[in-house]
């Protein structure tokens, strides 16, 4: 379950990742509320109780899942802010971002839903806690480099939020307009230069 | 039912817009199949056979929600298309049709279904048809005005949906970060100027 994973991992860990990404897939699809541990289970080719080798109940699996994805998010946001954000460095986050959540392509679909969820408690709490925490890392770094008051800086924090968000969204529209596979590299890349751009106009204000 | 009554609405008109508008909510928070036309009935404060008076059934009031909301937008770039853009026409039109969604603020949520939902046949079908229409529309108005490959022209296309979208999912995060009502008039303001500096970026490429 480590971001980067030097050593080979066991049937253990292998086990608690496929059901992780059954998890993300019918959460995604279906929403938390809907999804019972038996889905998830079925969709990961085990029994129910096999899930409780691995996660104590559906709330630590939702975690678990929010973690996979955002820790390494979180980490890299931490990095930069330890120094003053070169400009480069900025103008590459949004494409490094996406990257990262090209591991994990169902997850947009989970972050609209909680922040939907807000203020409706645990588990979608658990959730909106990240969101919160991301986007108070990201303004902190926008600021050092973005024009304009506080709200231009949060208005441009969430449309980078949502060009990335909504590309993984967008995937069946992309297949359908232009046969576009969007978790292609050529297609990433692309989606990667776009948004780029878009930062640098906001870099310029 | 017209995008712009000069009249007075009779009292069956503004009953079908109360059903509207209760539908577009619901099915937005609860998607279509969960939506009872009960459940429609209740929030709209009339008794369910009230509905059958203005539509025959779900998958009638479901089409006309999204007429109510999408053909005014169809109308617009319809209208654009009858001449060769010029680039203060296309500079405006993103700021146009996230004016014309927040009149619908609950929309984008269905669109997002909608996509998701492709090749499920109707009635999403008829989202999905909607949705092609609209965006084969857009990429005609863009090629006229963006540089570069079809490819980054129907990518620029899906982010500026994307941008405007994403705005209205994302109510709850910026009432949280910044105090922000997303549908207040300073604030669509300032996101309609964010939508046309990100447009300026495509059209320079």
């Amino acid at each position: 379950m480590k971001a980067q994973q030097t050593t080979k991992p066991t049937k253990g860990e292998m086990t608690a990742q496929r059901i992780m990404d059954a998890a993300e897939k019918l959460f995604a699809r279906q929403g938390y509320q809907a999804t019972t541990l038996r889905d998830i289970a079925e969709d990961a080719g085990l029994r129910e109780p096999g899930i409780y080798n691995h996660f104590a109940n559906k709330e630590a699996l939702y975690a678990a899942v929010l973690e996979r994805s955002l820790r390494p998010m979180e980490q890299r946001i931490a990095r930069l802010l330890e120094a003053p954000i070169t400009p480069a460095e900025a103008l590459a986050l949004p494409g490094e971002i996406l990257r990262l959540n090209a591991e994990h392509p169902q997850m947009p679909a989970l972050f609209y839903q909680a922040i939907q969820a807000f203020h409706e408690g645990s588990p979608a709490g658990n959730a909106a806690e990240w969101m919160l925490r991301l986007f108070a890392q990201g303004r902190a770094l926008n600021r050092q480099v973005m024009p304009g008051d506080d709200d231009s800086v949060v208005l441009q924090g969430i449309a980078i939020f949502n060009l990335c968000c909504g590309y993984f969204l967008a995937q069946p529209l992309l297949r359908e307009l232009a046969g576009i596979d969007a978790l292609s590299d050529d297609a990433l890349e692309k989606q990667q230069r776009l948004m780029e751009r878009v930062m640098r106009a906001f870099l310029i204000g």
